[in-house]
């Protein structure tokens, strides 16, 4: 079953938004609760969508060098702005309001299983938490949502995003691991072929609601990697843990 | 008895060894073992003090940028192979004993209050681990102490080891927080005052074993801070935890 060997694996390295979190659900919450605090009807959860499809464009932007460096709070602003006015309700979110649309990717529901899984992989693995989302969200956000990582790492200390190799091979550094000691665990065809061509091992996380009942996520079938899941529990399963 | 509002601090930063951590005891056993096993009489505890004198100076010679960047392994070793010669030892201890000798440093013993304050403290403050010790080191230390830290800082991420200002305002960047509102907790004072000239607000931790039974620690009368404190127990209590 499994296409890693266990013993060779240090390093369980988890994304975050998605694959560890629902952002989806937390994100809508949120904007349901400030379009009605300001007299706006939204459908929150295409909302939700549409703000996560600029995700990966404006860290592309990052990556190419066609920008310097730039938080993900500040690629959730910039995204956020332009879809307020996409929508024609830009004068009804004044600044208070978007920050704290921002601030809802710092506090996002864990999916069932992640507690219990997390836990379990942990007892034999160093696990780390390695996300696109900036130091201080990634904190926040684990600390808020009782996720048991032994430490966060993030693409900031690379100031180069997932699939950027740099992202993946400045983690393994830190670790003083080789990359193949890493298993990489993401819910996302592009985050796990990124972690592939940086030499991690890899584990695919399927997590089917992850864009909501009208859309279709990343599935087993289609993605390359050395395991395929259906939560950290099933993955602790397969590791032995 | 506070010196800082509680209210005002967000985060409690902590260093690591001497403060939460018996370097001493865990790096002499070590020695102690290791000595043994090669059939050489050292004083293991007075050996442990001469490689940890050799600290601070190693450390100033990078923050002074007479050599380039080398992480606190690399500094542990050259100390340690001057150390070896110096007691005419050099022969009796080959590689693989040099290298078990400079992997004692990632595993120490905490000291008796540090689990039950640190947890305390964390129910309230974003949780810091804030060292000279690099990443995968302090990674592999405070899990195996069971340390419930929220996150590992590391000087290794600012590439400027305590008391450089850079260690410290690269902790306060990364958490995104004002350096006024992270408490940083030392026993020793020369953190306390690389902490206070970077803006931080500073708990000395008195830890009068520290250096054995021979050597006196700082004490409290000695160290300009915020807050003095016996403990991780005791500093919870100050900060009504």
């Amino acid at each position: 079953m499994t296409g890693v060997d266990a013993a060779s694996i240090r390093v369980v390295a988890c994304d975050i938004f998605g694959t560890t979190v629902d952002w989806r659900t937390g994100v809508a919450r949120e904007v349901a609760r400030t379009a009605a605090d300001h007299g706006v009807e939204l459908d929150a959860g295409a909302f939700a969508d549409e703000w996560r499809d600029r995700y990966l464009p404006s860290m592309e932007r990052v990556n190419r060098h066609e920008r310097d460096w730039a938080y993900l709070d500040t690629l959730h602003r910039e995204s956020l702005d332009e879809l307020l006015d996409v929508h024609g309700v830009a004068d009804a979110f004044p600044d208070a309001a978007r920050r704290r649309l921002v601030h809802a990717w710092h506090r996002l529901p864990a999916w069932d299983d992640a507690v219990e899984g997390l836990t379990r992989l942990r007892r034999r693995y160093v696990l780390a938490a390695l996300s696109n989302g900036g130091f201080a969200l990634l904190t926040t956000l684990v600390k808020a949502a009782g996720l048991p990582f032994d430490c966060i790492l993030s693409a900031e200390l690379a100031r180069a995003y997932k699939p950027a190799a740099r992202a993946y091979l400045t983690a393994t550094d830190l670790l003083d691991v080789d990359p193949a000691q890493v298993l990489m665990v993401a819910a996302h065809k592009w985050d796990i072929d990124g972690a592939r061509q940086a030499g991690l091992a890899t584990a695919f996380l399927e997590r089917p609601l992850e864009k909501g009942p009208a859309r279709t996520a990343d599935r087993a079938a289609d993605v390359t990697s050395d395991l395929a899941v259906t939560g950290f529990d099933h993955l602790a399963d397969v590791l032995g843990c």
